[in-house]
Order: structure tokens, then C-alpha cells, then sequence
């Protein structure tokens, strides 16, 4: 067994960014995961992914309070600070930034990030604002760490769209990576707002990965029709009772604009409420031709 | 004399990124003076203090599409490369990066940074869009660069400050340094723009200084009404005959508001068009008390 060192435990901005320099000091290669904590083997895989790649792994943990609406999860949103810096611990990561809100947004903050036309539907249409949160957290957080890498997970496709975007078209010199769904034993995608569903709920939230299923088999047995494919996804989730569908979209995997047809790589994506916790998850379908 | 090295010319990202790379390997500090060419000694102003602080001084020439408006003088904006190289050959430049439009702005660019409050009056009411097409340049090339400090001149007081903002609420790891006006013999501050000028409307546009100059005098003696001091300085700017004042503003030099009474530094900042030309400038005025 490896031995498990605690993360170093950075909470401001200047000690961080000497430790940095520090790290940089040594021709290291820092890779950056961003996560709002609450930790399971979703973010996880993320950090092996840049232990893979890089020398050094930074872990930053900020619920970020601008990537949340009114009436959203912000203050309920699960903090689990000690569990966390255990599952850090055992992955090797070498620091874990954790700062208060007041250190990230300073009095006066006056600066926001848009990204356009990625970040206009789907959850954008939602929650509006939320890009823009989190283009602007994730920005300043790269900043902070300049990492060679960030990594960022499948299960926030859009999310992940519109931060490549960004690095794109800003000139970001760090590299972002994004790492593919972890997802339970019976294919609920891990998610930090799983903890907020009941027994019952947490069965009947299966739903989500059934209805993707279908789309693929349907693809796959050569239905071609958009509109025939998100019909029957949403029968499959509305089996379970409470589900309130935000979105069942299926659309082009890098513009996010709704297909007709499939016919390149085509996002399927849903946004649903089970039990007043909204969950999302994803596949690419791609047809055979 | 000095030897003049002419600086090395790059036009790429990808071969600006190497030269950073090969600089910094050499742990030399990195200054970086961004223009819009039509260089004069403000500009010069700028690439000594950068290359009084720094070891290795980078000037961008690049003349930013996104900054201007629809109407204004984006076609006509003096282009003077080689006059421009000749210029920082005498300086000590080390790089000049010249970058083609397309080389900034690639297809499908689509992410713009946001400055609140300092961005909304006097030029951001003006020009709408302007500082948010500044800002976004501005960081691009930073974040190309990324240099250790960045050189911005006071004749741009509100574009100083809205990077400042930037700077601060994106965490950039870049210092901003912010070098004082230079003017010519008469007082004029020097621009790009004021090639512009025929002979006749050159002499005319003095009067912008003189009402600054004014403005100081009459604080100095003790009056402290900004509405009284902001008509004396029209009277001086109206003696130019086809003058047509954009603005004439005495506002808080840090949240660039309106005062009423000069108490503490308060910014005169003035827009004026002589013969259809543009131009700015600006002095703090500071009350004894």
C-alpha cells in the first residue's frame, strides 16, 4: 500500500501561489482538478488522471456562491471538508487550496467572464447566470494556480464546452482536460447532489442512465429520428413518479443546437428533478454510418 | 550610444510562446507593453520603465478590432510598422509581436470579459462595447505573454483603471503599472490620433490642456465646485471653434462618479473633438486640505 500523505492545507492565495513557485521551482508539472468538494470517485478519477500527466496535483475545494442561482442549492450544498481531505489524501495530491469566499470574491469584485453561444442553452437556459459563475470561478482559480493541466468531468459536459471555450478563445496557457462519466454499480453518474435523495429516490433516479441507454439502443437498432428518440427517453423517466423533466435535449456534441436527425456525434442530455434534486447525465450517440 | 538591436519579430502565438519560454528558462522578469502602433514618446515612456523593472520587454503591435465601435476610425488608425520597429529598435525592445487580426480573434471566438462600474461612464457611455473589447485584448495578450508586469499609460486613465479591475478580480499574475501622460512642448498629451490633425485644428487642440491647466489653477486658489470649475474649463475648450465636447467630468479618481465638491483626488477627464478627430486627456486635481 502507498503511504497516504495529507495534502498540504492552503487557505489564501498568497501562500498558494508560493507554494507554486515553489513547485514550479523544481521544472514540476502541476496539474489542477477545481472541485466544490463533497468528493467521490467521480473527482477522484480526475486526480489520478493528472497524477498521470503532471508532478505535482493541486485540488481546490470553494462551493463557488456566483454559479448559483436564487433559490438554488448554494446553502445546502454538501460540505464535507474532512472526508474530502481523506479521499485526497489517498490519491497523492500534494495540495489542496481551500479558501474562503471572501478570498476569492474581494470586496468590489466587478469582473465577469461571458461565454456566448455554448453557454446559452441547456442548463444555460436554467439557470441563468450559472456559466457565467462558473467561467469566472474557474478562470480566477486558474489563475491563481496556473497549472500546465485543469480536469474537468464528462458529467458537466456543457460546463466542460464552455470552460474550452474559454481557454480557447482567452489564451489560457493551461491544457484542459476532460475525463469520462464515473458512474455506479447500477449507472447513476456520480454526483455530489446524490447525497440529497432518499433511499427511494436515489432507486428511482436510475431513470436517468435508463432513458440514455435507450437512446443508444435505439441508435443502434438504426432510429434516426430526433424527436422519436427523446419521446421515448422521456417515457422511460417518467416512470418514475415524481421526475420533473427540465430538459431532454438532443443536440450537435459542439454546438449543443437541437438535430433532427442523427448523424454526426450527437449529445443526448437531460436535466431531471426526482424529489426536488436536480440531476443531469449524458451520452454521445453516434450513428454507425 | 547603445547598440540598436532591432527586436525579434514574431507574429504567431505558437512562436511567441516559445520565445516566452526561452526567456523565462533564463529566469528573466518579463515586461510587456501592449499597443496599438503609431508609436511616439508615450509609448517609449512605457518600454523604459518596462525595461527599467524587467529583464526581457516585449511591445505587442496590434491595432484591436473589438475595441472600436461602428462609425469609428478602425480603418483609418495609423499604421506604421516599420517607422514602429525603427522606434523600439532604439529602446532595447527584445520582441515585437505583431499579430494578424485572425491570429487574436480565431473563428468562433465567443468569450468577453465583463468590467462593471469603472467600465459605464464617460468613455464606456461613449463608446459602448469599447473597454469590454479592451479588456478581453488585454487579457488575451497577457495571458499570451504572461508577463511578471504590464505597462499602461495615465492618457488612458479609465482604460488604466478598468485593467486594474481586471487584473485584480481575475487574479492575474501580472502586475499593472500605470507610467504618467507625456505631452508635447504646448502641453498636448501625445496620441496616436493626433496625426489626425491638419496644422490648423493641431494648434486648435491645445485648449484641452489649457482647461486642465485651468482646472488646477482654480482649485489652487480654493474653489472647490465642480460644477462651477467644469464650465470655466468648457469656456477655454469652446474657444476652439469646432470644438464639440463628448465630455468634461470631475469625478471620484477611483470609482470615477460625479462630485460635487472637490474633497478628495478628483479626476478631470475630458473628450473633445477637434475637426473630427477624437481626442482625450485628463489630470488629478488635489485639493491642500
Amino acid at each position: 500500500m502507498r503511504r497516504q500523505d495529507t495534502p498540504k492545507l492552503v487557505a489564501t492565495v498568497a501562500r498558494l501561489r508560493e507554494e507554486i513557485v515553489a513547485a514550479r521551482r523544481g521544472k514540476r508539472a502541476i496539474g489542477f482538478v477545481p472541485t466544490m468538494g463533497a468528493l467521490h470517485e467521480g473527482h477522484l478519477s480526475l486526480v489520478r488522471a493528472a497524477r498521470n500527466e503532471c508532478d505535482y496535483t493541486v485540488v481546490s475545494i470553494f462551493v463557488n456562491p456566483s454559479q448559483f442561482g436564487p433559490g438554488e442549492d448554494f446553502s445546502k450544498y454538501p460540505r464535507t471538508l474532512e472526508a474530502d481531505l481523506d479521499l485526497l489524501a489517498g490519491c497523492g495530491v500534494d495540495l489542496a487550496f481551500v479558501p474562503a469566499g471572501e478570498e476569492v470574491y474581494r470586496p468590489g469584485h466587478d469582473t465577469w467572464v461571458e461565454v456566448g453561444a455554448a453557454a446559452e442553452p441547456l442548463d444555460g437556459q436554467c439557470r441563468p447566470g450559472h456559466f457565467r459563475g462558473v467561467a469566472t470561478a474557474v478562470l480566477k482559480l486558474l489563475n491563481m494556480v496556473q497549472p500546465d493541466a485543469a480536469y474537468f468531468g464528462q458529467k458537466d459536459y456543457q460546463q466542460a464546452l464552455v470552460i474550452r471555450r474559454m481557454a480557447a478563445d482567452l489564451d489560457l496557457p493551461t491544457a484542459i482536460r476532460v475525463c469520462p462519466i464515473v458512474r455506479e454499480p447500477d449507472g447513476l453518474a456520480m454526483s455530489s447532489r446524490n447525497r440529497y435523495l432518499t433511499p427511494a429516490a436515489r432507486q428511482r433516479a436510475i431513470v436517468l442512465w435508463k432513458s440514455l441507454q435507450l437512446a443508444g439502443e435505439l441508435v443502434e437498432q438504426g432510429e434516426r429520428d430526433a424527436r422519436t428518440i427523446a419521446a421515448r427517453m422521456r417515457e422511460v423517466i417518467e416512470i418514475a413518479e415524481d421526475a420533473r423533466i427540465d430538459y431532454v435535449a438532443l443536440v450537435d456534441s459542439e454546438t449543443l443546437q437541437p438535430v433532427e436527425t442523427i448523424a454526426g456525434p450527437t449529445l443526448a442530455a437531460l436535466a431531471v428533478k426526482i424529489e426536488n434534486t436536480r440531476l443531469i447525465d449524458n451520452c454521445i450517440l453516434k450513428s454507425e454510418e
